[in-house]
């Protein structure tokens, strides 16, 4: 039995660590997680009632084709029902493309440090993907568009980056997107779109109408706070929304999933309370890490990369030992950790314990 | 943005006709839906405990690795945690397998009507799909093998088959296994393995350890009734298992499916009662065909293909009319129809609605 060439040493993704398993490997009580970007706040209370009301349907498949979701989007956001689709999470999407798009030897261009879903997928599809190194942290976009060649399908553009949290605007968007040409697909990650309060930031769903080669990709996992129920998006032209629909399976999200989605689509209030802690965490994060003299990337997302100047890995373990999860270990940025903005008591105590972590290292060497 | 060549004009699958539709277009207040193979008993009460205690969890990451429901599976089935892999439903493990291991040119073998599925997922990897005839609505094993080649990948046999309800017996499969090459996978498609109650069904867990080409199918969506939540698996060897893991989305199952999960397992009382109740309402409506002078194939699942003796869509339409949504149009029993076994009313009411629209049929010819 021969897989395809490329499947059988393929790196494995590293989720953050679960909550329970530390509690359990290391016999604590309290853990906090701040290392997969999940909503320090939970969900909307509308969401728990929208599932309530699924309970009598659990035996039923879902709908297939999200029709009422479609719809409660399509308002929001002002595109048509066609140009939408669902996926298990935005990285089914990903995953969704890749496999409608690429053929062997396709290549494909992102940052060198980005979401890493974008090149295992085109890795699974045998095509070559083009890593251009982030400037200051931020995609290089002149760059990029100067490895587009006619080999090139997409390129992935991942705005806030993570794990950076650094934005590309409107302006250097558009800049490149007049340039690329038509035959490749420019997909704008966007799954921390709602975090973001900086006005230079682009509006995709009006790009949508101008540029036919533009998909935007967004989640509800993040900002809405339903990771756990795996519903993401992607939007753009009919034609192409199509072309993806026609590698998705029939039933890809649960139907709680798509309800909880829809009431949590309804509560732009609590959006906005998120969005407005989230504003006043990073600026917490950042006075704090300035304090302590560490440098940070500016941040637009619901996380921070900070540089704890020494090797990453060290520090985390040491932050494991006293119950806080981070994500650290990125290649391009071996000295620095990623760090969910979490609630105001979570950042505090994620600051006295890192400021111990480091003092206390300090003093051992 | 040129798609892969095959992905153009793939079919889309056909989903059951969901409920809420049927009752908005036709203006019904009662809709009885036996098209989907869901079970009319629900799911047990267990699950919904389990979803209620997830409830506080939403925003958090569900545990890619599903590690308490792979050990609780484990437990159930006796194969190891690393024989286990869980999915968005089977069909995404049926995804999964293709684009694991189908290149452009491989041949796969599946019979002439069957789940969809296998095929649709082939067309988009760009393999041939050598569809066989069934003989008397079974599996033909014989003609199936005399069909493997060097380029033959794998082979999939839907045991019971969907639609027509029949199976392959441990006799007839270990004969085919036994002469099946190695570099053939076969994968073994149990969705309403929980149904069968004949005792010349093969055991197919114990087969697993003797032949390590042998990949089995299973579901939470049928008699465990959690179809809304989309949690299937795959069972195979260690290497295999591995193999179809690396395509695996990170995060492809929700915490809220895999509690359900394990709630579901652990009630084998419910599963016992269905099964019963479903046997019963078999022999109930295999009866009434007999009255009604209808031939069907010998069901083993909970549906049941039944020959209605005239163009299945013009019945499909007539039963719709009042409110009952079943299944039709296979390519390869034009004048059949596939009924899912519901609840003895259900399965009364679908009895009376069927006698009055072919006696209404009969009498406007």
């Amino acid at each position: 039995m021969q897989p395809k060439p490329q499947i059988g040493n393929l790196p494995v993704y590293q989720p953050g660590k679960p909550i329970e398993e530390v509690k359990r490997e290391l016999g604590l009580d309290q853990v906090i997680k701040l290392a997969s970007n999940e909503n320090p706040y939970g969900s909307s209370p509308a969401v728990k009632e929208a599932i309530q009301a699924e309970l009598s349907q659990l035996s039923l498949y879902p709908d297939g084709s999200a029709v009422e979701l479609t719809r409660a989007l399509a308002r929001h956001t002002g595109v048509q029902d066609n140009q939408i689709i669902f996926g298990c999470g935005s990285d089914e999407i990903i995953a969704l493309i890749t496999r409608a798009f690429l053929v062997p030897g396709d290549e494909n261009i992102m940052a060198d440090q980005t979401f890493s879903v974008y090149k295992s997928n085109a890795d699974i599809e045998g095509a070559v993907s083009v890593e251009v190194p982030l400037v200051d942290g931020t995609h290089d976009l002149s760059a990029m568009l100067s490895h587009v060649n006619t080999k090139t399908k997409i390129v992935w553009i991942c705005n806030p980056n993570n794990p950076t949290g650094t934005i590309v605007s409107e302006k250097e968007l558009t800049a490149f997107l007049d340039r690329v040409p038509g035959h490749v697909m420019v997909v704008l990650d966007e799954a921390y779109y709602e975090y973001v309060t900086d006005s230079s930031y682009p509006n995709s769903i009006h790009l949508l109408s101008q540029y036919s080669n533009l998909v935007v990709l967004r989640t509800f996992s993040k900002i809405y706070g339903i990771a756990s129920l795996r519903v993401g998006y992607g939007m753009g032209q009919p034609e192409v929304i199509r072309l993806i629909n026609q590698v998705r399976e029939p039933f890809n999200t649960s139907r709680i999933g798509q309800a909880a989605a829809v009431a949590a689509l309804d509560d732009q209030d609590f959006v906005h309370e998120c969005r407005t802690k989230n504003t006043a965490g990073i600026a917490y994060l950042q006075n704090e890490f300035k304090r302590l003299g560490l440098a940070s990337f500016p941040a637009h997302g619901n996380f921070i990369l900070v540089d704890v100047g020494r090797p990453s890995r060290e520090v985390f373990e040491l932050l494991l030992q006293q119950g806080i999860i981070i994500r650290a270990g990125f290649a391009k940025y071996p000295t620095y950790i990623r760090v969910t903005v979490g609630s105001q008591t979570q950042n505090e105590t994620f600051i006295s314990t890192l400021e111990q972590v480091l003092r206390l290292e300090k003093a051992q060497l």
